[in-house]
């Protein structure tokens, strides 16, 4: 049986994504999985002699963290750049006007996360992705 | 206000990836979406009529169908090799023996799918990847 | 010595290109160049029967005109983002209030692109492209 | 109205690209732009703390240079083979007996370029395309 | 205990690989691989009756090979590129001065494959890597 | 004439691959080229004084070993789950039913190899992806 926790620890079955078939399948789960691997990472990276591996030197690790940094932050803008121009139509744009602004700072935000090494900067990309999502559901819904 | 439905439409907030530093973020969530997309377009290339976009021949949709099927198949196949080698321990396989043998029915059944334009083929790889999800999330819970 | 004809057929020298170091190098001529392949695709699929290569099947020629233009207009859509979100500032956007519009636009008419196997679509979408051309290159003369 | 400058500083309209379809659209700039940037990242480099950003340390900015540097150096190795392989002909050659020499050495300097920090190194990359491009455009006037 | 025929099936061990840094490692096997797999996909494009999937359409079999050989041919001309370029130095072409033109004839031949249909030409692509593969191990062996 | 350093310096010419049509064309070699890269990165690592190029400092050099050996070791764990995935089958596993935990250590074995600058962690990676040829080899006699 599946205990209370299990079941807030579970994501919902109908997952999103898409291509440009269009296939119809959307969600901006797949940003926000790699925005929090972003965030993550900037822990890691402060923290960086708590979570290096045995024997690997910290300097090395921070390399490592920063190289990794820069393809999750890509992966972020990907996913965000096709929600924009793939997901939401004229009319959504009508509804809620701060569209294209919201993606443009989450975009910039994505690209920052290359240089901020302090998880309070991948925080706002979070936040930014959550306002996106919420009018995405919001949507989906509608 | 939040209505029931967009609670219902709307994905748990704090979904989850990975990468090899670690950043320790996993989430069998970036499987399921590219097998929702798999079966999306074995349904779309089985109703092609309906879906193509008015111009587009049915021989040119269904070439398209094939070709972005093998792409999103090739995803899941990767999304779920990460998850068995990079987020399963050796403890958990004691735990569910039967990791080994799910992870390389459900990485095999998405090859199948390049070839499939059943979607009942795409539902049996959806229903593989629920189950190491399930699992993935008692894990998790534990 | 160089003639009108080569001076003319020679493009500028100082290309410019981007990353997100930043480099601050940055060129709308890198989508374009994918466009003009997109475009000219279009023109070898209506006409396949004279650009197939001998023995080549007009089906078979037709097929690969698809997958390779699926692949060219996805990279004319990732240029423009990029340009749209790394190059562009928001004083630029003061100045150009279309920029929001005008690259949604023309990363929408790359998807279609996808789609579309006639020359004219191709052809709207450098001109879009052209737009977003003449103002980056009003903000360099700035 | 367009003035001078703006005319100086816009590119020729008619940019050139390839794929093996083919589309018979090439352009050397592809190759220029990323080795632009290649040399502006070995600037960036020498002058990091002018460069990099606020709160990011010299060291961290440094080792990001590298590994951008790396990318596009691949890229313009990339661009110059394409064209190497897939633009010039058997006549070409006639003409032009220092081609496969030429593409060699220019594609052996944008390896050296993931080595060398000096934007010297980066501007004999530039001058070998320069040459590359010059017999390119040679060849279309022709 | 291995038997002849296992040694025979056997490869050596020391294969070879390489990257930039450089690795020193290099192996023509990288595009020989590839290049089998071009030859074996016209070969099952021939025989689609014979080798597609049951349920599978030969048509759509067929519109699969030649996705995948696309991607497989750009493979070969990736591994040839990267031989020639970064592998083979000066001293190596004074002893074997037709190498340019070889690696030539090779990746042009890549690129043909994309467009043949007939193992021939996969065979003939087969037979110039061969050529490459004997000079390369002469090399080694120097 | 083909001396026996030759002979032994002589890959086997019929090297195996794949891809998921498919082909049928698959060798373990494809995963051992890369896995002996990153061997020798790691040895390189060590020994960076005297590897480096001239005129590189031993940490941008150790920085291009670090971000390199990442994408060599995630080409080794892809072409393992390929081999694991594609090539084995039910049979295959009930003479060998140490398959899935041989594939499950080897591709865990080339994710560690990011953290190790070791080369005897290299050696381990290497041996596993032995005792994995070596079924694969037999099957294939068998």
């Amino acid at each position: 049986m599946r205990t209370l926790l299990q079941a807030l620890l579970t994501p919902r079955r109908a997952v999103q994504a898409h291509c440009d078939l269009p296939c119809g399948v959307y969600d901006p789960a797949q940003a926000k999985v790699e925005a929090e691997s972003v965030r993550a990472i900037q822990e890691r990276y402060q923290d960086a002699e708590k979570f290096k591996t045995e024997g690997e030197s910290v300097e090395d690790y921070r390399a490592r963290c920063l190289g990794i940094k820069e393809e999750r932050a890509d992966l972020v803008k990907h996913h965000l750049w096709v929600l924009w121009t793939d997901y939401f139509k004229p009319t959504h744009l009508e509804k809620y006007p701060q569209l294209h602004e919201l993606f443009w700072k989450a975009t910039k935000s994505a690209g920052e996360a290359k240089k901020a090494q302090d998880p309070k900067q991948g925080q706002q990309l979070l936040d930014l992705i959550e306002e996106i999502s919420k009018i995405f559901w919001e949507t989906k819904a509608a």
